[in-house]
């Protein structure tokens, strides 16, 4: 073959891949995770391993079609690799720009790599055809969340503003995603109905969810001896829990300048923390995250109740009261 | 269900799975990689997960024996999002004992975690049925072939002793192995039988090895303007790629003791660049260089030309000649 076909080829499926990586992100949130991977996959680039995909398909009868999704998938697993690696090496430039976490930080660049490969996963997916794909959709889903969820969780150290529902929705993504995706890919595998696996993923991520708010509220009113660890140290820390940003929802006058200094100073002294107990106290902050606790965990018995395998029945339902009645 | 029988079933689970998970790992090499992921795989906690998984094929009508596999892919996804966490998150501890970043340090953190991830997706594999399998198990193994391989690459900087055999294994795995990959996974989509998957796979791996040593090649006999970037960057980095190990093995007297500086000091500073570029010239590298990349390229050409469709093979074996003539 003459260069000149050759480059004909290769240049109109490189434009081709190149739209289509453009579109792999897209407008997805957050943007302190999707930025960083949009940037990394618009850094051009020969595009190699995507080509050699689409060649090695039409090579054995198939069509550069069949493959496309397949060949993303290759080069956004690459460009994984190139952002973890330029960590480990301390390389500053990539193709004439910064490299990831030098335009970022070290870990914003280790969470964009961690989620390209579940986009990777996502794509290849899609050119794959049989029934194993549902399991494997739930397992990329599963990452891709975890990676959004603690995204999420790092912008609101910084951000004064957060919301209950935002803290919900951050929750559900780091907590409660990875607790659904375990049942519903055990339903899967178990040769469930699409019911069963609904239901079933209903319970893990209320469990999730019911699990996480309870571990907000052992971190302030736990017993210290029992909890394992000193209490307060969300607190400390200056995380924005569902305690905290439901007693800023319930305070007024001097208790709201109060909590203004915990988010301005990002947490609190140690000695502060049996001030802020009280505080949360007063403010019947215990009583409105056990309602919540309670919201979720009757969901989850709900969907438990609907399981007609008697002795799992009972084992799940088990599970959501010793994880709700848990003092550590 | 009352608390003794719960914790017949939970805890006699929770032993299977601990003795699943110890086996995941087993003796794999580099212990650079895999003893921080044994580490982590070996901290304990409720295995929550996996016994959701467990619970949820039963509840559905299956046997937990039907979904170990992805009850251990689930923990051991978790425990990839913990060991990365633990990075972002400046977390010293973790059930009581120091988190895998404190232990080791970040960039064994953030590979042992990439890792988990494509060990996670093995086990879910081995339980779901269906043809699309081979290309997943394809995608799973080309990432932890390129995690073990950058762990090589990591451990050869303070390795004095690096053998050729030892290089040319790292570079199968951190470069050739995605080729490989990226070939055989668009013959499985294209519809290909084992032989034409088998043989475009050795096309992906040894041009990816060719494609390595002539990147070594360039690095000391490039020209520096085609090249694009200055010259000697290897050397200067104290990198023991395939012209400096085959100069060791070359070299005799006063030249084996100019290498030995080189391997002492990791590396020579950019004023020497041309004095060990005329010692390369002497002891004969670049022949010896470009007569492995001979070597592999003759490879990649020769599964080239076993490919049926016309076009594709005339692609592949151009691909080949323009990598190898390359020079930048």
């Amino acid at each position: 073959m003459n260069e000149t076909k050759f480059k004909k080829i290769y240049s109109s499926e490189l434009e081709k891949i190149e739209t289509k990586l453009k579109k792999v992100i897209g407008n997805n949130k957050p943007e302190s995770l999707y930025e960083p991977c949009k940037y990394a996959l618009e850094s051009g680039g020969k595009r190699l391993r995507p080509f050699l995909v689409l060649v090695s398909a039409k090579a054995v009868g198939g069509k550069f079609s069949d493959a496309y999704n397949a060949a993303l998938a290759l080069e956004i697993l690459h460009n994984f690799t190139l952002i973890h690696d330029d960590i480990m090496d301390n390389a500053s430039l990539r193709r004439g720009r910064p490299t990831v976490y030098k335009k970022y930080n070290s870990d914003t660049a280790i969470l964009a790599g961690d989620s390209l490969i579940a986009y990777a996963y996502r794509l290849l997916l899609k050119d794959c055809k049989s029934d194993s794909i549902n399991v494997m959709n739930n397992f990329t889903n599963g990452i891709i969340e975890v990676c959004e969820g603690q995204s999420y969780d790092k912008d609101f150290e910084n951000k004064k503003n957060v919301t209950l529902d935002e803290y919900l929705l951050m929750i559900k993504k780091k907590t409660a995603a990875l607790a659904e995706t375990c049942c519903a890919i055990g339903a899967e595998i178990g040769g469930g109905s699409k019911e069963e696996i609904k239901n079933l993923a209903s319970f893990g991520r209320n469990l999730g969810m019911a699990f996480q708010l309870q571990d907000d509220l052992l971190d302030v009113f736990g017993d210290e001896k029992k909890f394992g660890k000193a209490v307060g140290g969300d607190l400390i820390e200056g995380k924005k829990t569902f305690l905290f940003l439901k007693a800023y929802e319930n305070a007024k006058g001097e208790d709201k300048k109060e909590l203004d200094k915990f988010i301005n100073n990002n947490g609190i002294k140690k000695n502060q923390v049996a001030k802020y107990r009280n505080l949360y106290l007063k403010l019947n902050v215990a009583e409105d995250t056990k309602r919540e606790i309670n919201k979720y965990s009757n969901l989850s018995i709900r969907a438990a109740r609907k399981v007609k395998d008697e002795e799992s029945r009972q084992i799940l339902e088990h599970l959501v009261s010793s994880l709700i009645d848990r003092i550590k």
